[in-house]
């Protein structure tokens, strides 16, 4: 679906490959599992540099994610509340390599129990703070249920907790981000304690991109599943989880109209190419994405003030620096850091390099 | 891309062909040419009905989907700022069917003149009062260098002006919707006035869709382009261009995650399937999606207070009404309308219909 002459997503190969190398080095420092989530970039090619940075388990966020990867990877966790009515699939995709399931209701471990037939590893689903699912941490009535149906099961094999501090995205400093990881690594501490002479051998599996960028002590934690931190994007950059010059992708999208009375220009490139995610500024405005200066191939620094400020279906609308206004030109194609990568990569299904190769996206 | 286990885009065939029938009853009664917006449903199967409803000529969004839909429709136009570099796509288009584009700038029209070498038509893209691109109404000076330089041109035809009503999308009621109405009826009347000795066959081609929905008097414009209509949505109903019960896609949801104690539920359908588009409901609360009642194969009315509250890329959190929330169970399937039709066609890429069969998107 890359269209070269339309808006198209560049990634910057040196980026993302240091981004891999850094979060592989911090999790081998740690002696953490490290099995990064592929629901950001979902490519098979950039899959192929984790693989180089010596990684061999991944995390995907759907059934489907887990079949486009299954060729390459032969030990995937389906991060997600179980969907029963996908347990045919899941079986399937169990004869051929190791699954991990996640579930947090009785009726799930039923379902799986009546469908699968070959081994599937499940976690239970925990909720660290976050509030979106998952059981309570203190819930062990729920979790002992859990964990004994599971245990009676032929094929099922009890692995751990599995949780997502996604409120560290609520957060908007280093010291923040911090706060909201010791909440979590208080609540997998007492879990690990209360369950360790049952079950010694379950794993306690976190990770998002900004505690697992920011912290360095992941004490009572034993696999980190990170996934934005492949490109970083606008959102975690205002979290505080990387810098600028880290963040691997930009929308290239081409100017089409131009307003100089209102220090406006159109691009090529709308809610169909940036998805619909939106950022708080500094400022107070909302925006969907940041211009860059042109550096080589690459991109440079932000351009202050030149930024997304509404997006229809495929319209960009730009607020323009009075400076910068006259010298753009019709056709001129403008480098946009996204708001959310993961959806903005969503949206295109595929990826061209700096150096001009295409890569794929499992949605294409 | 349709997985019957996963979320996926329910079409009630009944409501969409009675939107088309509305839609193109009052065009013909209104003597107006009906040339449809086919961003919307990207689909060749929903298309097809166009057809049956006499309608011979389209609008799309970009040269890709004219490329899609150019087996079946000889008559395209391209609403959408030219994007110069797509001009040889545009042509090798133009040597196939009737294509009409939009400019705005000089710039295009001179790239159109070097790269076209088939008849193209040319619509000034007209700024009605929305703000987001096209030539002011009074910029006489631009459009007579426009036009001169159009119809200099071998291989272009000047077609007329093309405007697009967006800002009614911000109205909230029908009283709204008639003023931005009129308000671009006395633009191109005045328009029209001032070109009629000159360019007696240009055209007004108007067309979003609450005012196509709302309006009964045309006076002064030839064409109308709507295409959200087809589905309607949330949004559209918000404004006031719609009732419930003619929105004619619902989301099918799995519910994976039940919370009785925050009365929440989370469904399998997030950002990644509704889009991130959202809305503001009358009590001030932000909404991504309504749940409406199960009536047989299709939907009935909404559900008070049961509706998304928020959206991550693959999970869909609800608010449920305490009344609800114990008659919920994993693996049910909630019907849930969006926000925005169109965007959520996008991200799903194809249609089940109510009575089970598949249809086609453009982006599968």
């Amino acid at each position: 679906m890359i269209n070269p002459q339309g808006p198209f997503l560049l990634v910057d190969e040196q980026r993302w490959k240091r981004n891999i190398q850094r979060m592989a080095q911090k999790a081998r420092a740690a002696q953490l599992l490290f099995r990064p989530h592929f629901k950001t970039h979902q490519s098979r090619a950039i899959g192929q540099w984790f693989k180089e940075a010596g990684v061999q388990r991944i995390t995907v966020s759907s059934v489907s994610l887990a079949q486009y990867f299954a060729s390459a990877w032969k030990d995937i966790s389906i991060a997600f509340p179980l969907n029963i009515h996908e347990i045919p699939a899941i079986n399937e995709l169990a004869h051929q390599i190791n699954v991990q399931v996640l579930v947090e209701d009785l009726t799930q471990v039923r379902a799986l129990i009546q469908g699968i037939t070959h081994p599937v590893g499940v976690f239970l689903n925990l909720d660290v703070g976050y509030h979106r699912s998952g059981l309570a941490p203190h819930d062990y009535q729920k979790m002992d249920a859990l964990i004994s149906e599971i245990a009676s099961a032929d094929f099922l094999a009890f692995k751990g907790w599995l949780g997502h501090a996604g409120h560290s995205y609520r957060c908007r400093s280093k010291e923040e981000i911090l706060s909201v990881h010791q909440q979590s690594q208080e609540i997998v501490t007492q879990l690990k304690q209360t369950y360790a002479s049952r079950y010694p051998q379950a794993l306690i599996s976190l990770g998002d991109t900004p505690t697992c960028s920011v912290a360095q002590n992941f004490e009572g934690v034993d696999e980190i599943r990170p996934g934005n931190f492949v490109f970083y994007d606008l959102t975690q950059q205002a979290i505080g989880s990387n810098t600028f010059d880290e963040i691997a992708v930009a929308m290239s999208c081409p100017v089409v109209a131009i307003h100089p009375k209102r220090n406006e220009a159109v691009v090529y490139g709308g809610g169909a190419h940036f998805s619909k995610d939106r950022l708080s500024r500094p400022d107070g405005e909302i925006t969907w994405g940041q211009v860059m200066a042109e550096a080589g191939h690459t991109w440079g620094q932000p351009i202050n003030g030149f930024y997304l400020k509404s997006l229809s279906q495929e319209h960009g609308i730009l607020s323009v620096p009075p400076e910068q206004i006259a010298t753009l030109s019709i056709g001129q194609r403008l480098l946009i850091a996204p708001v959310h990568s993961c959806m903005a990569a969503l949206c295109m299904g595929g990826y061209l390099t700096t150096d001009g190769k295409q890569l794929d996206h499992a949605i294409q």
